[in-house]
């Protein structure tokens, strides 16, 4: 059987154009993931249940701006953030987040002295969720992307409507972020993706901090 | 077509029969898992290239204890920890760890005041990558399990042997761990898995320091 390489050529220069295309899409609308956001029936986004198993992006210990700011006489909170398995993909081929991505920031309590350790801090219960999603079509008026919270477990809601246009987190992350809306120079390794994929805004400044 | 249900049904039984018995070995021996610890020809273990996409259990900054003491003048250290996703879905199940299992704990170090934080600390580098592997028939002579040091990128050795049995970690992972030889009471998700299914040792006391 004579195999038609010009064909089989064809079908590969096609795809790639076509990839080219959707990863050269500055909201990255062409592209589309399944496993980030749900929407309830409501419209409002699901809390997804397994973020826990989502790819790990980095901790922040005790971080302090604008509306996060220390409580007095308690031990500082952790920050962890997730985001969606496709979307990670995505960023690492392209440095761009695609439609539908979804981020957790999961606070939690702090602890000193637990066990075997004898300083510093580990992790305890969850103190509050919130997220972040990227849907250039149903978020168009706030820059394509919305903010949610969820609260705190085993109080946490099941689905919520994004925080109004006039929360502080809608102009912090479109003035303070290095990626799009998101504060990819605290994700180390997506970073570094960045940086090689040209994608840090040219408005990025590391030391500007929020007024 | 007739399907032939009680052959389904009796098909089900027995794999159920199967995995009980394998989730009720106490040295979880009868199971292995594949994606966890690989090895080179020469037996050493394989530094896993994408524990960043494995399921993330915790983080804390400035840990102290026994061999991890900080150092004086600069910022404290962060501590990932990450295992191989067929383990945490095994141990979500059983409570326990199966063959094969691989934890990487990813060191890395801090910075204060980046970008928009005004307080507290957010991650960079990464300063050192340590493992602790399952395997009970490798590993029988110190209780099942070897421990590792990768060193940090870009000078990471791509594998390496077991730290000697006499190395503190094997003592310390054996006294003041809460499930099997793993610290299970800093993961905070696991913890309660361990507490439903009743994995958590009789010798674990919360309030041991080490020595």
């Amino acid at each position: 059987m004579r195999r038609d390489r010009t064909g089989v050529a064809l079908a590969i220069v096609v795809t790639a154009s076509a990839l080219a295309t959707a990863q050269s899409t500055p909201s990255g609308a062409g592209v589309r993931v399944t496993d980030g956001v749900s929407y309830a029936a409501s419209g409002q986004a699901n809390r997804p249940a397994n973020y826990r198993e989502w790819v790990y992006l980095t901790t922040g210990l005790g971080m302090t701006y604008g509306p996060a700011q220390p409580a007095a006489g308690r031990p500082p909170l952790f920050d962890n953030v997730f985001v969606n398995p496709q979307s990670y993909k995505a960023f690492v081929n392209t440095g761009r987040w695609p439609d539908g991505t979804m981020f957790i920031l999961e606070l939690r309590r702090s602890v000193a002295n637990a066990s075997i350790n004898n300083g510093g801090f580990t992790q305890t219960e969850v103190a509050a969720l919130e997220s972040a999603v990227k849907d250039t079509q149903r978020f168009a008026s706030t820059g394509g992307w919305g903010y949610f919270e969820f609260g705190a477990p085993p109080k946490a809601v099941d689905s919520a409507a994004p925080q109004p246009p006039t929360a502080s987190c809608y102009a912090c992350h479109a003035t303070h972020t290095a990626v799009e809306n998101t504060f990819v120079q605290f994700y180390p390794t997506l970073f570094e993706v960045a940086r090689e994929k040209g994608t840090i805004k040219a408005t990025y400044d590391p030391n500007r901090k929020v007024q």
